[in-house]
């Protein structure tokens, strides 16, 4: 390729909708340019690097036993209304109709589509197990797009979906994915980290996010400083206080605490610490009464108490609830609340004696509750939400929160879609019984701008070589002395024929404009023809990454050129 | 690959809804699944044909110096409202609004996306020609989608797009995209017409058809007896009848013919042929008033005068034009039309002598009238339409009506995009001009299935080697006898090994099954090891397309295999 001829121009300036690096240097290396809000078009330098993100994924789908597809953009809306998703996702989903007026979606992931195929192809627990997936384009109607790739509405996935015959069968198809997954990331030249996550939206049980990290990311995972420990923020369990022991128990004392409602103006009335009260947060869960015992200071991770309920709806006490089941909002405590009422409590109320909390009635309060002693606890459950300081729970190290940008997901699904959409295959023993089946997701163009995340610096992106849209770039530094012309396309067109994937930069700009673009796009090497050099008999050589130097004799500059490259990462 | 984990099953019935053989065996077969009314999956063994189509198509294009990149597929709408797209599709457009109401549609090509890009990369006169391409999922809301993926509303194209500097620079670019397609229709193995074609909804000039010939296509086309005349139906020009010399001039003579508005009230009145009539029927164009002057047992090619009017819109007269010009509807002939009237004539009105037509009064017509002396014509245009059996404008041979599918289209649009969106570079002159473009699209599901229906046979599908999913089928005959298990199995992996793309058939199936699956599916090399030819020390080799079969030793077996695949197409 020519740069004279190349479908794209650098751009001098940093465009100003570009918050992030990724974002700023794609579009001024002119890798994406953008035809809607989170919706770009790839340019041909971006689509060579794309192309090579999916050879990689490819390769290590096909070698884990995956069979390739694809499933259409376009799907009809009832599979998704029998699962539930066309609800859950709300206006994140693109919807429209044909001209019949039929509703259509267009495919956020396939879930849906893979288990009514499956129910054609696979009638039999012989046919079983199967793994298929596909590298296609999926949506999302972000509220605000933004970040480039980083969160966009159109985007390229690769999608797997694995089905087995039992849950045994699903957890070994889930191992041979993560596997998989390893290798692509490590193949990849990514600094990520594995991170069981939280099931989100497509609901179900076991999944692992593969985060790679990077500043700009808006995904949290938490991590010990020891690195023995990493989660996801709504997964993490930091270590709950030691059980408290030997301390004397103070006598249960009722408190006058008119209008204190809140933990601030019962602790401001009281005089103590928002550790040392005890909340009790009250929920709804299909008409059945939940309460949940945390320290003041602490709030219910409600996300994990939903799911513990799952698939019983859980909703936070409101007013009528109160009054409807005669307790004193704002004054709630757990000595004396009926069995009618099931008591969750996080391990940290094992942590201290002596609780404050509330008494029951209106406008007073308690001192000295206790454990045991004054209240019942039904079940235990890590139920407070993490936050900054809290320690590991292996090790006691202090936990730290880090940013990255998730980009694969996998998940055991079991029979979360399989069930809704009666999609079944013949057992051993006669029965029908539904797929159970796993999915799992590589962000292709995420992964193109997660890579610039983490490989770049002030002059521009520094491809690792595998995700380089060419290895080389031969500048043409002064493009009107023939001898320059003549050695950068002779140099050219020999690396070129060797297989090294070689640009020539024969644009009518000056040196350091090309220079200047070479760091930019960030080719690994840099071989510079000049008219200095040429009268030395040298060509120079720079790489990318380390900035190395070298020179190299002219009839020599190819093989020098190759063995440098291969110092590249 | 083993088939007995292959996803997609065979299927024994024809399904009911596939018309036409491509439709009914890509089924069969297991290569696409219906997902909804013109939207299909492409399943693994169609998603590798597909992928060996568009690899010809790649190799070609990227040979020809066009730039692949990648556009959206959801598309805001602002752009093809200016181009006149956006209601020129009407329903045949995929539309749909996002979260924030804004209106975007689904691509159906990208010509808009195309000029908008090169307004931001190519400034310059110095930075033209250019050539881009996709290949990319398409989307037309057809009213009635049928015969599988010829009439899909998702179907994967590949879109080319030229830029130049004036009207010759298209012309160049044009005649490039033609060889190379050219070639890819000839690799692909298609058997093929070209047809200059008429322009239809994109507009523009020159435009050329590549049509793959099928019993079943629903694309017609013209073409002589002799082979030396192809066309457009709509585009075909018959020859007209020789100029009539030295027939005697008849006086012009009223006949009262009461009601008769119709030429068959007319004929049946007067005693004459329809052919010894003359039509002169009436058109709008912007206020301006148009006759055409046709044989009245010809039909007016309206396409083609609207074509002569662009952008001027034409259209026929209605009941209130006759009687606010003054016309009598029904009886309108061409003496005596004032020179507010343009006269247009087909070249057969110049075949004959002594015409019967309107008197321009009401229930009377005339006989007698002739060219020159009773009527002017002011413009002489082939305006009838194409009829079978009319004559090749070059040798008079017959011209017949074939069908087709068309698999590839291009056309010379020139600024009729870049105009309306204002996409324009700098001259060498400085000033601002719109770049004069082409476009240039090859279906690529629809060759899939164009080349189904010129390759099979009651049997099913016949793949020339190139289109194949495989090459080569291993028939284990007998799956429950171990020598025939080892031997296949030996047979299947040194195949492999070789590079030859094999599928090994393990199935627990009778021989039968498998002998009428290979059949169907359409690998062109059958190998069958079977306990009777082990005993004989040989296997049974068979091409699919020939039918022939031979007999090879077993120790021999893989390189006769390969020798014999040679021989298919």
């Amino acid at each position: 390729m020519r740069l004279s001829h190349l479908f794209g121009r650098t751009l001098r300036e940093d465009p100003a909708e570009a918050e992030v690096p990724s974002h700023r240097l794609l579009l001024r290396a002119a890798f994406i340019r953008r035809t809607a809000a989170g919706i770009y078009t790839t340019m041909p330098l971006g689509f060579r690097t794309m192309r090579k993100i999916e050879r990689v994924v490819r390769e290590e789908m096909d070698a884990a036993g995956s069979q390739e597809l694809r499933m259409p953009i376009v799907l009809p809306a009832e599979p998704w209304r029998a699962t539930g998703r066309y609800a859950a996702y709300g206006d994140l989903m693109f919807r429209l109709r044909d001209r019949h007026e039929r509703e259509f979606i267009l495919g956020p992931t396939q879930e849906e589509v893979v288990a009514e195929l499956a129910q054609q192809e696979l009638p039999s627990y012989r046919d079983l197990p199967i793994n298929v997936y596909q590298v296609e384009w999926k949506y999302r109607d972000e509220f605000r797009p933004r970040y480039g790739l980083l969160r966009g509405r159109e985007f390229l996935m690769k999608d797997a979906y694995s089905l087995d015959r039992d849950e045994d069968g699903m957890r070994a198809s889930y191992q041979v994915m993560y596997d998989a997954y390893v290798k692509v990331f490590d193949r990849l030249g990514l600094d990520y980290v594995i991170v069981e996550a939280d099931p989100g939206q497509i609901g179900g049980g076991v999944n692992h996010e593969f985060m790679a990290l990077a500043d700009v990311g808006e995904d949290l995972f938490v991590r010990c400083e020891h690195g023995d420990y990493l989660a996801d923020t709504e997964a993490a369990t930091p270590r709950a206080p030691e059980p408290v022991t030997g301390e004397e128990l103070q006598p249960l004392t009722e408190v006058e605490t008119p209008g204190a409602v809140t933990i601030e103006l019962m602790t401001e009335q009281m005089g103590l610490p928002a550790e040392a009260t005890m909340k009790s947060i009250m929920f709804d869960v299909e008409g059945r009464t939940v309460a949940v015992l945390v320290p003041g200071d602490r709030e219910v991770n409600e996300e994990k108490l939903a799911r513990l309920h799952f698939p019983d709806r859980v909703r936070p006490f409101e007013d009528a609830d109160f009054a409807e089941r005669g307790l004193a909002k704002g004054f709630v405590g757990p000595q004396g609340l009926g069995s009618d009422v099931t008591i969750f409590a996080d391990p940290s109320i094992r942590g201290r004696a002596n609780w404050a909390t509330g008494a029951n009635r209106p406008d007073v309060h308690v001192t000295g509750a206790n454990l045991d002693r004054d209240f019942r606890v039904d079940r235990w459950e890590d139920l407070v939400q993490f936050r900054e300081g809290d320690r590991c729970p292996l090790d006691g190290g202090e936990l730290r929160i880090e940013r990255s940008i998730v980009v694969g997901h996998i998940y055991q699904l079991g029979t979360n879609y399989s069930g809704p959409l009666d999609a079944t295959f013949q057992d051993e023993d006669g029965t029908q019984q539904p797929y159970v089946m796993g999915s799992y997701g590589i962000g292709i163009t995420r992964i193109m701008a997660a890579a610039a995340e983490q490989n770049h610096d002030e002059d521009g992106i520094v491809w690792p070589r595998g995700l380089a849209p060419f290895e080389v770039v031969v500048i043409m530094a002064n493009a009107d002395e023939p001898s320059v012309t003549r050695e950068a396309e002779r140099i050219y067109g020999e690396l070129t024929d060797r297989g090294v994937e070689t640009v020539l930069d024969d644009r009518e700009e000056r040196a350091g404009v090309k220079f200047a673009d070479a760091d930019l796009v960030g080719y690994p090497l840099q071989v510079v023809v000049g008219t200095r050099g040429l009268e030395a008999g040298t060509v120079d050589l720079k790489l990318r990454a380390s900035g190395e130097r070298r020179s190299a004799a002219l009839a020599d500059a190819v093989s020098a050129a190759a063995e440098f490259l291969d110092q590249a990462l």
